[in-house]
């Protein structure tokens, strides 16, 4: 079903929905124990739910695919995560909460070090502290250029966000950029792949060529590279596409600008997830669909500290209640992927999910885990009609065909 | 996902890849025992691999559609069935290991007997024995048409494969060729299905005009049916799409055709499935990834004979443990589609799928067979996601997005 068929579907309403994604919930069993992360964490709560609701595993991008942060959070907000991928300058942008317009191309950029000649001694710079780099990114506000206007935000360390904004810019230019990849050789020039790019390709060149004049005497960061080149995924709003007004919460700026990019409100700024719940509760009347981070399940994850991601779950679970008293018509429980502690990094595997509302089957799972939520009702099926099977126990959507 | 961004992900490596595909595996309830050709045969090994896989059912092409040769294997081998279906006479030409080439249009021919009048009176002339095939072939390798290269090639009785090879051929041809399907009506000319076929079509005719001219007093092979046109699919091989240096081993020339379409290349001249381990141990440091094709369960499945199909999975599972000792990093246990002894010929029903690895969850199956696959952890999904599977489990894919 496509969007338009979709959005004639929708229909307004004021039942809310609550989207939890517990990121890189999935996981692998312990070579001792062969339990998961899942199965071996004490979470009364999520049991309890998931016996009482519709259960299944969801494929985040494709089989055997492992998805980034953005693929995994933009399936589970209904998008095609393939078609919508977004680019490395962009997402970069996404992860400051920059402001990224339709029509900007944004870059990944890096201070980094040239030596007399003009060879690249240090592709990093050093990792200059963070507090250099805001500095750096002032010194280069002043440039400017004819046709477009460039925008520089600090990242962290040596890295930064390059945005061009104006007319006619076109984001087909080759993504290794000025960066030659290795130390000892010159930075290339930025290359169009295509007529179209020919002008953007120029004004990247000329703004790398006033960075350099700028940073020479700012050793070790007297260069700039910049690649990756990208324009926002341009998405309807989850609003223009179901009707609802969306609101999300995270502590994380990665996962509040994805919220954004489908044109969802950022609430709050939390520090925890307490202060998480505690937004969703003050919010609770003035929107209908929440989308509720949390994050330590996957940091645990990425360090490959099973006990971490198995307290982390257990965390979640004693807040939940304080969620359930909220009483929201439809709950979510998902994972954007798997991050399994024994792989220490994102993964293909299929994802844990519930689906808690008004007209369910459910009664599979003796549990909330992967094996069993493997037995669940909803089965193994793409993260991305996870958002519309919610939507239609909302009841937000219309018959389709008389 | 399409080609291009799988073969960005793909990632280089040493990991060792196996794909054992067991001809026509999945099967059907016997009427008195109520147990499948899996569930009655003694498998021992298979099922305590099961026991420790990832399992599930594959569906070889789209639910309900029985898949020939070709589309199963090529699903397998991680191509989409149906936009890479294989024409006919390319089909032919593959099955005798015809080295067909790009451009090449392929006819399936028949030897027939035609009348005084010219009407066809046999269209298999009386099943000729192959070696009158083989020197009727010989007779018409003479023949040569202006701009393009006929070359000819026995298959078996009174089949034969005629390719045209040259630059601009068209297999957009009316599919039935000369063969007017009915024996008492005279051969009918080729015809185009579009003006740029027209060149061909009468190719096509000129071959057929000299063929019958030499054929005449060779009575009862005396006039040569051309149809089923078709070029090979323009399939990236495996190494361009994940980077892996693929061989295929097999002991029937269709399938030893069918890896090469993949970019496979094909290992050793096996006469028994004991020739083909050996040929694999054989080959073991110089690949990394392997096509093992096993014969026995379909020729038993087509022929209706469930004692001789159960045997033959007891004869593989004898020899299992050779393959393991090799220590595939992933192990594949597939079929290209379903032979079920009670129907004596292929089917649609999803084909039991096992994948050992090194990231596995699992342990849902207890043994190998419909129902046990049916209840594992890959659920029933399309035959052609198997490969993309084995690459993420061999560390061969790169993260999707960031």
């Amino acid at each position: 079903m496509d969007d338009a068929q979709l959005r004639e579907l929708a229909i307004a309403g004021t039942s809310k929905i609550v989207l939890m994604v517990l990121d890189g919930l999935g996981g692998l069993p312990h070579p001792e124990t062969r339990r998961t992360e899942l199965e071996t964490a004490a979470i009364p709560h999520l049991d309890r739910l998931a016996i009482e609701s519709e259960t299944g595993l969801t494929i985040p991008v494709a089989p055997g695919i492992t998805p980034g942060s953005g693929p995994g959070h933009l399936a589970l907000f209904g998008y095609d995560p393939i078609a919508n991928n977004i680019g490395r300058g962009a997402l970069e942008a996404v992860g400051i909460e920059f402001p990224l317009q339709p029509g900007d191309v944004a870059a990944r950029g890096n201070f980094c070090t040239v030596d007399a000649e003009g060879r690249i001694t240090d592709r990093r710079a050093g990792r200059i502290p963070t507090e250099t780099c805001v500095e750096l990114c002032h010194l280069l506000e002043g440039i400017t250029l004819d046709g477009a206007t460039p925008l520089i935000a600090p990242v962290r360390e040596h890295r930064f966000v390059l945005v061009l904004r104006g007319p006619d810019l076109s984001d087909d230019l080759y993504p290794n950029g000025t960066d030659p990849q290795h130390e000892g050789l010159p930075p290339l020039p930025v290359q169009p792949r295509s007529p179209a790019a020919e002008r953007t390709a120029m004004l990247f060149n000329e703004w790398v060529a006033k960075a350099a004049a700028i940073l020479r005497d700012k050793h070790p960061a007297n260069f700039a590279l910049v690649r990756g080149f990208a324009r926002l995924p341009n998405l309807p709003s989850l609003e223009a596409r179901y009707g609802v007004r969306a609101g999300a919460i995270a502590v994380y700026p990665m996962y509040r600008g994805l919220a954004r990019l489908a044109g969802m409100t950022v609430l709050g700024k939390p520090a925890t997830f307490a202060d998480e719940i505690a937004t969703l509760a003050e919010h609770w009347d003035a929107y209908d669909f929440f989308f509720v981070h949390y994050k330590p399940t996957d940091s645990a994850g990425e360090d490959g500290d099973f006990q971490r991601k198995v307290e982390a779950l257990q965390a979640f679970d004693q807040l939940l209640p304080r969620v359930l008293d909220l009483k929201p018509d439809v709950l979510m429980i998902a994972g954007d992927h798997s991050t399994p502690a024994v792989m220490a990094s994102h993964s293909w595997h299929p994802v844990p999910f519930l689906l808690h509302g008004p007209h369910m089957r459910g009664g599979e799972s003796n549990g909330f885990n992967e094996p069993e939520c493997r037995k669940g009702s909803l089965g193994i099926f793409p993260a991305r009609n996870a958002l519309q099977l919610a939507m239609a126990h909302a009841g937000r959507l219309q018959k389709f065909g008389a």
